[in-house]
């Protein structure tokens, strides 16, 4: 036996496969692409890594972007489509920082096999997975890709939608200057969906990332599929009108003249289904596999939590195999009870942030963020705590009890 | 409403009100019985605290009982009963100590109130909860007395038994030579049960207790059924004649001439079901209770875990209570989600040792800890960590794999 299979080569599989490399377990990560597939591929995705993610990473010996160039400092909100906007900013305690992932991916390969990770360039589909259970002591799933994550069952009780909620657009973008502090914008457009503007260091330097988060049926869902490649002008044209009519805390630092995608391949357009899935599986040979990162739970990037929620996940599962390397049902069980509480708050916390119209408690919320900068940093804190962000969101009197907390009758 | 009403005054009532009057939480605490009632009464247990439980006792200022005198090291084992005893003795890494509940309770009263807790004598049942529920921001239950356990509904898949599996008869004792070095004897005699030895410190001073855990049916059953009361010296003389018989490795210390039970209160005959029950139940009127200690797992004392576990337990839900006093059903999530472990290991563990015939597996850990001394340290010292040793006990596969790490293929 061989140690830990690990299927999929994304923020998950490697946290987990330099995380147990630094305890001299054997690891083999499975991926369908290689690292130059990933680094010049389309883009993957616009997250930004919080601090207690760059805390894992800081633990894994990874010491890229490090500098102050990299960081940002908070959110800028914007709740607009009402009569009266609301615009307050939220800081962090430490900064977070967004690397596009054709950067950081394969910078992670590169580690994991210098320090004797062993890396298998192969599709791996569920049908293969009983033959690879027999090779390791442990296959780890950790892709959500092709028939992976049916693997798992979707658990009803914490996946309310049966569609996705958001139609989505992000791309690349030269000719946004940067907002002051250096922070994510996150602009509410009501009724329309959401804008999250991330300044991210991507293979062409520090640009922009417009995340576009629109409301199906309403009057941004186009911009998830309309053809850049089409008519790249166009698009670029209409990006700018729906950022100048519905996002204008964005639009007041673009300069028309220099905006532009920064390539063809710097866009990224579809929906997501959010699902939260059963924590492990057993195989018809009595083995366990366990589900990590998208195989396990889906969220909607709204918030971008979930690479910081799978670099949190895969940590979880290491320790666990660190602590008691038996692969049965208890480790299952045990890594479930592990996680749980981050996980399931990372998906009721982001579920509840796509609802339309939004909850009540969440726009009482906002309102007192708005008016309590404590409130608000606390709020924007909890990007790195998405259990202790439930904590205060969960129900209404929850809201109620964290308002009192901060002085707010 | 007046924080935190818990009903029972046993050690996880007690813990749990210690711990929230350390940070200032208003707390009330009802018993059917007043100090003095519990000290003058009849012995309530034979429990030893481990090293993790007393832990927890200084870090709430409990500053009793820490000269050496009321401390022991480890245990005996004798496993008698086939053609050929073994005999072997382990140790822990911090040392354990018994000392009579009516001791330990009024003292640990005593200090709830001088740091103003409060202290209702009054008897509760189910019926007064959802009164309670509305006096209090959150009520516990942490007495199995009376109604109380009902409310919370028994899970099947943690109970396996539907009646006891042994027959108790513990009584505190003169004339015992302690054991040298000073520890808890553990006699197992093959099919008919154990006898547990303890050193304890009693109102009599330091005495022995002497826990047989009889197999129903067995030769030593009767001593849970005959009289003291009606006939002492007959009672006295059964004892010892069982123990001659089954348990030499205790009788050989015993002065048959100054051997005699400490009073007639100091004897407690009978048998305990053992039951995991739901971590909470919602009231009517939609509020929450919690159950703690042996409102929620009851485990045979086998081998002592009980208040332990209830320890555990309270200080668990105590931090839940400090970090998110929100009192839904989140939180009671979180509770539970905090103890399933280390509670539920216990009650596996516990249910193992009393199976008859003994499994396999358990046989083959004991005949290695007669063999190495190093296997029967961590076997011994997990009396502190009872997920630990579920680790190593949870299946025979696991066995073999702890006895591999040990160089015992």
């Amino acid at each position: 036996m061989e140690g830990i299979g690990i299927v999929g080569a994304g923020i998950a599989g490697l946290h987990l496969g330099l995380l147990l490399r630094q305890h001299d377990v054997p690891v083999t990560i499975y991926n369908d692409r290689t690292a130059e597939q990933l680094a010049g591929g389309r883009m993957l995705n616009s997250v930004a890594h919080h601090h207690a993610t760059i805390t894992r990473e800081r633990a894994l010996g990874i010491d890229d972007w490090n500098d102050e160039e990299y960081f940002y400092y908070g959110h800028h909100h914007y709740l607009g489509g009402g009569p009266r906007p609301l615009r307050f900013p939220g800081f962090f305690s430490a900064p977070s920082r967004a690397v596009d992932y054709r950067l950081y991916l394969p910078r992670l390969l590169e580690e994991f096999v210098a320090r004797g990770g062993e890396f298998v360039v192969r599709p791996v589909q569920a049908a293969d997975v009983v033959r690879l259970s027999e090779r390791h002591d442990l296959v780890v799933i950790a892709s959500g890709r092709g028939s992976m994550s049916a693997m798992f069952p979707r658990r009803a009780d914490k996946s309310p939608y049966d569609t996705p909620q958001r139609k989505l657009c992000v791309g690349l973008y030269e000719g946004v200057a940067p907002s002051e502090p250096r922070g994510v914008t996150m602009s509410v457009a009501a009724g329309q969906g959401e804008l999250l503007e991330i300044p991210m260091y991507a293979p062409a330097g520090h640009v922009t990332a417009l995340l576009f988060e629109n409301v199906p049926g309403g009057e941004l869902e186009m911009l998830a599929e309309i053809s850049y490649e089409d008519d790249p002008a166009g698009f670029e044209k209409l990006v700018l009108e729906k950022t100048r009519e519905h996002h204008p805390a964005t639009f007041e630092r673009i300069d028309p003249a220099r905006f532009h995608l920064t390539g063809p391949l710097d866009l990224l357009q579809g929906a997501v289904l959010p699902a939260v899935r059963e924590d492990y599986a057993r195989l018809p040979n009595g083995r366990y596999v366990i589900a990590l990162g998208d195989a396990h739970t889906v969220v909607d990037p709204v918030i971008g939590q979930g690479a910081n929620c799978a670099s949190y996940s895969a940590w979880a599962l290491g320790q666990v195999i660190l602590d008691d390397p038996n692969f049965d049902e208890r480790f299952c069980r045990k890594v479930a009870d592990r996680r749980r509480n981050h996980v399931h708050a990372t998906a009721d916390w982001t579920n509840l942030m796509i609802r339309t119209p939004p909850p009540p408690h969440l726009l009482r919320l906002f309102a007192a963020m708005s008016e309590n900068q404590a409130v608000a940093d606390e709020f924007t804190e909890n990007f790195s705590h998405p259990d202790r962000q439930w904590d205060i969101l969960a129900t209404p009197e929850r809201v109620t009890s964290f308002l009192a907390r901060h002085g707010m009758g």
